[in-house]
């Protein structure tokens, strides 16, 4: 049993509305997986119609004028599906409490198997693969959409504006997106959110950008230069160029992440920079998740994972960072993103 | 103890962002309220500095490169903060369940108080009103640019991003917005999000505008004709703008909100017409939220309630809702929108 928003889009399809955080309306959908594994989803009525077909779906109240106890239906509803259970393997942190109190009430054993569920995430099936790669054509358009628009001026909101109406333009719907999309002195933050500031003569802009579509996501990252940006910032960018090619070259069948993070680590670090944050993570129904490209790590790369590769460097008042998503193959790693990551 | 986002915000300040859905690299932030009124909130130490000053913050870890068990670590400190205590009032529905089973196994006694954390919210103080006033200042920019914009020929969804980009400008940051933004026949199906239909010569935007400012929500509605369209929208339209002034005017203290709902429908009903939602709700931290106004409620009105209005008319092939906020005051109910409601 799982309530963890990504697993149950995973198992069951259905993709939750999150723009706006949760609605009254609703209840965090649960996912039931059972013994012969038939997958049970036990959703809001207003997203039932979202599950795939194999999934039985058994609906609690929506939309309605009346009060209803959303919570309590969800649990009478999953304590139903589990009935005759004596012990059920669950992700514990993301049930509900009110459903964990009454299975404990009935002497139900519980055995959280998060990390198990999140590594079973992490490879990819061929229709998932192709989820994503619909999803990287709007991150694709996005980053383009941002390339295009930039210009000494404008502010970062003005172009933030112009890269979410291209993405949604092509989407045809609301996109969800997470980003990070500064300008001058607070790309050397690694990130934020876009602010009033206007593009100055020379400038960076750092466009980290990560939709969501029909439930899966894409990752993104460019930093693009308005006039003649210092030398020691093309050089950094170079090296973080160098080493995204590297990395990016490595995830292969059997290495280990750890292996790729320093890797990348060291060519940033042959260049004089570095970069706070992890190398890489996996994507999909959440926007990080395994494999975790970290230091140290001994997770071990199997053709299917998805990765985003994000080295950067950040200096005195700049930072630079380029991200693409790449999948493990048997053969050689093939490159999703389709967006140019030059200065 | 509660982890309702809307209820933590409420009693600590802190808020969460919302627009991309749960962060791997936080947990929901959870408030524990001592038994002499200390509060104690329990977050991550990214989301730690937006706390009130009276706040006890107390940090699991954020953004990191390595690998960290969250959820554990937010379980331990709320342990720690319940230290000694042998029955804990909780909205049990919204805790992880990780920290229910932690406390179940210390036979710690669970009280679920879920209902009265939500009536208790229903009452604002004037600096959560101002809050609120602040929001609808960006839901009223928000419909004054979906009016400006409107004609025929363009596409809902460009429409849609003038909305956001004039809601954005003026907040100087990017801000979560729940909406209905819809035109022609799906005006009758009450609301859906902005797709890709071309407004046409005659037609209807339904726009209802649903922003968050610092964790405090807005709401307004208004329906916006173009060209000359048919006579029983307009007397449908002109009803529902009656239904909303009779129950603008019956917000005072002691009123049923029941008796508040009926008159609004009686009005509609008058006019041959009928909605199938509620027709009224209050808002705050949450963007609906009790007193809810519905049929036969005997929830009664105070003074400082916050309560969004909402009547409306559906019929073949079109609908219209207008929907503005009005405070219950001692004296005369106050009106908080500024938009612009005519059709």
């Amino acid at each position: 049993v799982s309530a963890e928003l990504a697993t149950v889009t995973w198992l069951t399809g259905i993709v939750t509305d999150i723009e706006s955080g949760p609605s009254p309306f609703s209840i965090p959908p649960l996912v039931v997986v059972e013994p012969g594994g038939a997958v049970v989803a036990v959703a809001s009525e207003d997203e039932a119609a979202g599950a795939a077909g194999a999934v039985d779906v058994r609906t609690v109240t929506g939309f309605a004028v009346e009060d209803a106890d959303r919570a309590g239906e969800a649990t009478a509803v999953v304590l139903e599906a589990l009935a005759g259970a004596r012990e059920v393997a669950c992700d514990l942190a993301s049930l509900p409490g009110s459903l964990v109190a009454a299975l404990l009430e009935r002497d139900v054993g519980l055995i959280d198997v998060r990390p198990e569920l999140q590594r079973a995430r992490a490879v990819k099936d061929s229709d998932e693969i192709d989820a994503i790669r619909a999803a990287i054509v709007l991150s694709d358009a996005g980053q383009a959409a941002a390339r295009a628009g930039l210009s000494a001026g404008r502010t970062e909101l003005e172009l933030w504006g112009a890269v979410r109406r291209a993405i949604e333009e092509l989407a045809g719907e609301r996109v969800p997106l997470l980003a990070d999309f500064v300008t001058g002195a607070r790309t050397a933050e690694v990130g934020g959110p876009p602010g009033g500031r206007r593009v100055s003569e020379v400038d960076l802009l750092l466009a980290d950008l990560v939709p969501r579509r029909a439930g899966w996501w894409a990752d993104s990252c460019a930093t693009v230069a308005v006039g003649a940006v210092p030398g020691e910032v093309r050089a950094a960018h170079a090296a973080a160029c160098a080493a995204l090619e590297r990395a990016t070259e490595m995830l292969r069948p059997g290495v280990r992440a750890g292996d790729v993070d320093a890797a990348a680590r060291e060519l940033i670090a042959g260049a004089g920079g570095s970069y706070p944050h992890h190398t890489g993570h996996g994507l999909g129904t959440s926007y990080h998740e395994e494999p975790r490209i970290i230091p140290g790590s001994d997770r071990v790369l199997e053709p299917g994972m998805v990765i985003a590769l994000e080295p950067g460097a950040y200096g005195d008042g700049w930072g630079v960072r380029v991200e693409r998503v790449v999948l493990v193959t048997d053969a050689e790693p093939e490159v999703l993103s389709g967006h140019d990551i030059a200065l």
